[in-house]
């Protein structure tokens, strides 16, 4: 069996020829692909949802859908020079229906050209319908012991596109197969598949009030399969839980950049706005905008590797690891415990054997109530991942205690 | 018509040649052409106020009037090596009158003497006179919607100066004119003119207790007529909404220098002192004592310039305007608004275009009522100026509101 | 009369050959001697404590009692290599009893030996025994106005080392005589001297609840006798009063270094451990494990030297007078004060003699009740000790009053 990361790019390839739009039959073949991948492994799906044309969505309206059977231009000798079976790019989606012929002169209005397009007349074609149908959106809600949520977030509504848009959803497919093996989950996952802006503020529109209550962490993941550095998106302060724990992670992991609310672009616009402030950042290899083949045809599956979705999957499950482990601690004796005589401590004391210990010590000196396991570890540079251990003997040997919040 | 630093350099010029001491005629004769040029040009005047000699001060007294009618140092030979008339600053305000022939090494005692003046006996006469009189300040308040208060400043005290200081109440007289053409003036403001330190005393000793309720920012306006640099003089501890404001408008204005309180020389001294504790700033050009000409003769009206008042004038037009329309707002609506149906956003979106628009979106994603237009300039580096209008436009369409507090 | 330093260090002197450990007759014939010298002195004189073997104290034991009466490794030859004759290092503390001969492969099991070690056959001996006895150690609580206590930590379990560790306990004497000495204290002073870690835990399950209600600042003397840079060892969060003025002295004292809680070694781990949380730092030269010589035979008495501990106590006697006389106080009255009248101030002003009195315009400028002297200290960069006589002056002219908190 291949590693993880050559599954989930081997799933982006099946999504990825698909004609994805904000709407329609692209969408609902992604999530049919989807539930499949999911039930083939045991996996609970996907419930998919229909939100009607014209439905309202706070301060918008949920659109018609809109379909396309063929679209190009052609020139006077016959020749398509523009298909849109050759790319989906090729035709903005919900342009509206065309079949005339234009002079260049015209065409230059309605589109970029090359410099040296000849003169002549066109012939554009777009045979495409909008028409009262659906919204389609997919959830996943798999609960844990605490009601308290932890969001994931992608959007299944771009075509034609590798990194930005078929590696969110593969990613995201292939967490819920992690959290749905995790035993003992503390908390609850939320996992929302939706058309990117519309399809977050149709989906909040319908659940603000539950997220809100619940939601202690959440992501948004987008441009996940490229195979370069790390990027974490700020929420719109930077200083939630999600900012912390995904900082920690990235920050023991290797370079990454890390930026603020400013670059934002996808819908971490909603989960932020004024009113849902729900405290989501993004999660990317390189960030949307910063890459060159960002919003072009070169986004495609050269574009993205087995590599890429590899470690884009190993940070998404240190960063649930964390979250899962996270606590403020309590020493529950006084002064410095004897770990002599539990077995925690070397026998004999000599120059320099004691930085061996040392975030032993360190977890102890900082397990006061006032720390969790982010703080301890953002003090003494020691990766959370190198504390769960410690901190699991300590619990063990009743010298640790959860302080409830 | 000239431009308004002509305007001000013009006025300033008249008041330049008028002998000022604390209290006396000068300060009289100054207010009355304050008043003329207000009068004039159909702003209110100010209210003069006579506070009688031996008046309690808090903890000082205001002082005996003091009148002056002749000065000067004459050698054998009856030529007078210092003349009152040639320069005020020739003779120290309130020195005790004195006719007397001494040597040159009793002179020395004294007064500063330039190493190469000759031995010989010197006639030393001051017709001067301390009488019961009384301290003369000026004080306008011109009403807005709010109780609220913004504190003016600026002080009368000073001869034969022109930067410092004729150039603040110059100023000072030109900001009565626009307050006052202000239409729906969100806030009161509170023009002060006062002699030095026992004036900002004697006035807070009869104004502490309504000002300390009403005032939100305070100015005090000093040496603002030199076309150097400018100054922000930090409030006590640097945080108050004056330091903000002054602060923003600066940034955006070029090159300036930010003083920490330890600069703090004129009456910021007792508007920042503890029991009074107004939030009070200085704004200069150069700051006092940072000048070669400081409390020199040099100090005169080639220091300053129209360029010079036209800057400050501007800068503090710009403080009352960003003062005026600062607030936290609140979108109205959840997720991000629908700008389009508003006419609010470009129709199509394309590679690049949403930096044009970015100062909206920020504007609106950090209406969440926990940041006033300050804050959202200095974290979008864009002038409160120019969000203004946006935010206008913004409020027009009901998309914002704002959060009383 | 030899200067201060010379009397500590002839002291240590006295301390240094006696054979210490954690328990045992060594430490109280430690004891002995510096209850010698403060009586000689007319000082008040440590209480001494036994504590049974077998004792709990939080979660540890009070052990047995070691002694010792000789030790060595001879060769076949009966020549003794090693001798605890002529080092008490040469033993481990607790070493249980020995009688056999052993040949080379063997005695590298039990200790490091030098590469050029001939083969051959060992004889190890070691005449000790532990024995249910007593913990031993002292205090000294010199009442001050408040019931509000300042801790002086140090520890008497160490053999063979100058400066770690007779130096503390030296210094510690001398600093109770000097406290003994001031007249109107406003603390009250707690002395402790116990053996290292099972010391302080010790002493801390008997004297915690007391010293939670009423320790208001805590330092732990260790390494002070040398004469190198100082070092200031933060507590847990780097915050507390203790923090502050010692940081304060040291900041205008000269090099020194700042270490953070990662560094910490000695009884501020007690001290700061959660639950226990008392507001405690380290103070040394420089800081144990930072000098080549620490816990090896060359720290002798030739690296401590009476200027070592002369720069040490002058450190603490500031410290002391620091926390005497710091608090936050309010002016009196509003805005400045007329400080001429009360001869406060220089009769004329002129071009920069105001530098001249400016801390005492700082101090009151930043009397408004929010600040302390240390706060004020930091803020215009001029010593506490400074601002000592300025402050009394104030007081003395009912211009500052302290205020209660």
């Amino acid at each position: 069996m291949n590693g993880i990361g050559s599954q989930i790019y081997d799933f982006a390839r099946k999504l990825f020829p698909i004609c994805r739009s904000i709407t329609g039959a692209g969408v609902r073949k992604t999530f049919e692909l989807i539930n499949e991948e999911l039930c083939a492994s045991g996996a609970p799906e996907l419930s998919i949802f229909e939100v009607p044309s014209g439905s309202a969505a706070f301060d918008w309206t949920v659109p018609k859908e809109w379909s396309i059977k063929e679209g190009y231009i052609e020139n006077e000798q016959g020749e398509r020079i523009i298909d849109f079976e050759e790319n989906y790019l090729h035709i903005l989606g919900y342009s509206t229906p065309v079949d005339e012929w234009v002079d260049l002169e015209e065409l230059k209005k309605h589109i970029y050209v090359q410099e040296d397009m000849p003169d002549g007349r066109y012939h554009i074609y777009i045979d495409s319908k909008p028409f009262d149908g659906s919204l389609t959106y997919g959830e996943l809600i798999i609960p844990g012991q605490s009601e308290k949520e932890v969001l994931l977030s992608t959007y299944i509504c771009h075509p034609n596109m590798a990194n930005n848009e078929v590696s969110g959803p593969s990613l995201s497919t292939f967490l819920i197969k992690h959290v749905a093996s995790m035993e003992n989950r503390k908390y609850t996952y939320r996992f929302v598949f939706i058309p990117e802006t519309i399809g977050s503020i149709t989906y909040l529109s319908r659940n603000l009030q539950v997220m809100k209550e619940r939601t202690i962490a959440g992501f948004n993941l987008s441009c996940v399969g490229d195979n370069r550095d790390y990027s974490l998106l700020e929420s719109k302060y930077g200083d939630t839980l999600s900012d912390r724990v995904l900082g920690n992670v990235l920050d023991f992991n290797g370079k990454y950049t890390r930026y603020d609310f400013s670059h934002r672009g996808s819908d971490e616009r909603q989960y932020n706005a004024p009113g849902v402030d729900l405290p989501v950042v993004g999660f990317s290899r390189t960030l949307f905008t910063q890459y060159p083949e960002y919003h072009t045809s070169k986004d495609d599956m050269n574009l993205i590797s087995a590599e890429g979705f590899e470690g884009s999957y190993r940070v998404m499950c240190d960063v649930i690891d964390v979250l899962e482990n996270n606590a403020k601690y309590r020493v529950t004796v006084f002064c410095e415990p004897q770990l002599g005589k539990r077995g925690l401590y070397p026998t004999i004391s000599k120059k320099g054997s004691y930085d061996a210990i040392l975030s032993q010590r360190d977890l102890i000196a900082y397990s006061d109530g006032r720390n969790d396991l982010i703080d301890i570890s953002e003090r003494i540079k020691v990766p959370v991942k190198e504390l769960i251990p410690i901190k699991e003997k300590l619990v063990a040997n009743n010298l640790l205690e959860i302080v409830d919040e």
